[in-house]
């Protein structure tokens, strides 16, 4: 536990969400706070912004405008999707990470991201304590995945639920509107892990929306899947609505969206199209009924002005958890959520070990999978419901929102 | 000019749009008020449930869930697209619906829709006045497309486009996190107006979004589009975000869409996809730069968590304004939005001739697509920005839209 003094840099990696500058606002808040922290920087492009030298001095920051970043969606200070090699194989990047902290005195380091962004900041953590350099490594987490190890769920995750399961609530009601019978299938993300497609269970809450649901922990059998549609065909005036995972697979481990031809335009241009677009034409031909496939495609992560109150809540005061942690001595570790047993929902901030996040994802539980591979149970409604409370999002300008603008002054180099 | 009493029916009709059961509130809450209107009907799916004497038996609804009504998406009374005959060529249709007026004593007919729609309305109320059935017939307009003649704007447009205009000011955030370079084609609706997306380049106002806009009213030429890409990545670090309508059409007049050949899948299934992705395949060969291409499908026109304050209270009070109309002795009208001059925003609501909405298509003014045809000018930012402002929506449940349940209560046939 040592009290160190020094700069601190903040980094942001991976796919955005829409409450990724939540955090960033928590640490960058918290940070300015702290007596033992010097200067506040945020790595442009997350570690290639350390590599480079490339900072923006926060200080220099209207305090407003980190206040509306708790609002405002995607990475603003740039993302990055960089894998840094094991030190043991090729320390250079390490080198060049250590001689950057010691010219800017950097005595703590945040990096915000989802399980290969812990890995870095594991392999960065354990470098900098093996060199002898103090510095505070903390991560805080983020994915919309929700399928980071070791917390009770990720930051983002719940928001991009909201977003499903309200969309979803409001499409089911387009979508049959008319009784000339319809099949509409409806592609979330989540290449590995159904969290956020399984949120789509939530519009049936309020009123009958989705029929069947199709996460990629459950391998896929088409014919099957053409049954189901019937079944449901049948009982509900020829009326069906679908969700799908972008990474369903077929029993062979192979993707689903795989499946599809390499086509071309009448350019000869190859012609590009999703799962659902696929599933689609299939529903289409076997069954002869008429389809819509939509894909919710970027708009799950950074629809903020869906974002949950309590995930950017949770995700900014995540950010000011590992300032916290940091400033008191702790490092090598991850902030992560752990639920309150008890009626009412409630989160504690713990810490975890970094090598415990790294690159552990942490799939939808089985066993809340129900009728026959097609629905998720009460159980995990009774888990996701609590997360997508609230409204929080940017205020109005013109109509539209006003979303932070940063005047991102760089610092100069040294 | 006659004083009648006796039942009206209500009908909703084409595609639906996030306002149109606003303007069903309206005419049910001020029909319930009318003491000329003795029973308030609901036609299940438009025209049709008039011909089958479906009807809802509206008195029977709880007061509450009819004013939830103003903040639930699509069509509540079901939707259909049927197209009458002229009567001067096939009557049956016709004196059917008069066979029904009759039988229920229908002596105000209130239909709800676009320009086939109020086709329909217009036929209906000539044939009501030359068979000598005294019935009065006033249209309610609805369309996301805006291209209603005769009045400022159209319900829903504003709830599109303030949809439209929010999500691209997220999804360019999200678009341009990485430093790679990507180019994003965005899809909007409007097979012959390009107003909805015209209304993306409400985005640039608080921060530039939208770089290239293309709408259905300017020919589509592929070398030009792949240029004016060129064009955005060189001066724009690499990254462009384009909205194309989904009616863009090359100068020989046939759709750009129309241009995708019909591949299958592995299957030997169609696939299906739209106009953004065979752009963004496109891009990708001609340009060689990582592309995405998105659909706001469905959910520009149910976006109801979205929609304007004012498109929403003007929608409903359309409404009211029609069963208004109709009670003191109008016929043969649609209500129309009327914009009085000056600095402040406001409308009237006014009556046209039927006839002049029927099948007439108000296409967006050339001399307001600017830049070589990929922009709009200031006149249509200052005509669209006063119409999305202000949040209305439904609240909270579960934190999920608790939409209007209605009984639906079937009217007995007689």
């Amino acid at each position: 536990m040592k009290n160190l003094v020094g700069a601190c840099v903040f980094a942001q990696s991976g796919g955005p969400t829409s409450v990724i500058n939540s955090s960033a606002a928590g640490v960058f808040m918290e940070a300015l706070q702290q007596g033992n922290i010097t200067e506040v920087y945020g790595a442009i492009h997350g570690i290639r912004g350390v590599l480079d030298e490339n900072f923006y001095d926060i200080r220099k920051e209207d305090e407003k405008e980190l206040e509306l970043l708790k609002y405002t969606p995607s990475s603003a200070l740039g993302s990055v999707r960089y894998k840094l090699k094991d030190f043991t194989v090729d320390k250079t990047d390490y080198e060049r990470i250590l001689e950057v902290f010691k010219k800017y005195n950097v005595r703590y380091f945040f990096y915000n991201g989802g399980n290969d962004s812990m890995d870095t900041c594991n392999k960065i953590s354990k470098f900098m304590k093996n060199s002898g350099w103090d510095c505070n490594v903390i991560g805080v987490p983020k994915t919309i995945d929700n399928d980071l190890y070791g917390t009770d769920h990720c930051p983002g995750y719940a928001s991009a639920a909201k977003y499903v399961a309200t969309t979803m609530s409001e499409l089911a009601l387009d979508a049959k509107v008319y009784d000339t019978g319809m099949c509409c299938i409806v592609e979330a993300m989540g290449r590995n892990a159904g969290w956020i497609t399984a949120s789509a269970a939530l519009s049936n809450i309020n009123s009958h929306s989705v029929d069947l649901i199709y996460l990629p922990e459950v391998p896929f059998d088409m014919d099957k899947f053409v049954d189901d549609v019937k079944t449901v065909l049948e009982k509900n005036n020829n009326q069906c609505i679908v969700v799908v995972s972008e990474g369903i697979k077929f029993a062979d481990g192979k993707y689903v969206g795989e499946f599809q031809t390499s086509t071309t335009d009448l350019f000869g241009h190859a012609q590009l199209g999703g799962v659902c677009g696929l599933l689609a034409g299939v529903i289409k031909q076997r069954i002869g009924i008429k389809t819509r496939a939509i894909e919710f495609s970027l708009m799950q992560r950074c629809g903020a002005h869906l974002a949950s109150r309590v995930d950017v809540e949770e995700a900014c005061q995540a950010g000011r958890e590992a300032v916290k942690a940091a400033v008191s001595g702790d490092t090598d570790k991850m902030v992560v959520y752990e639920r309150v047993e008890g009626d009412e929902y409630k989160i504690n901030y713990k810490l975890m070990p970094l090598e415990l996040a790294a690159n552990t994802e942490k799939a939808f539980p089985i066993e809340w999978i129900i009728n026959d591979g097609t629905g998720v149970s009460k159980e995990f409604i009774d888990y996701c419901l609590p997360l997508i409370q609230g409204d929080a999002k940017a205020p109005l300008e013109n109509g539209l929102p006003r979303f932070a603008k940063l005047k991102k002054v760089r610092v100069e180099k040294k």
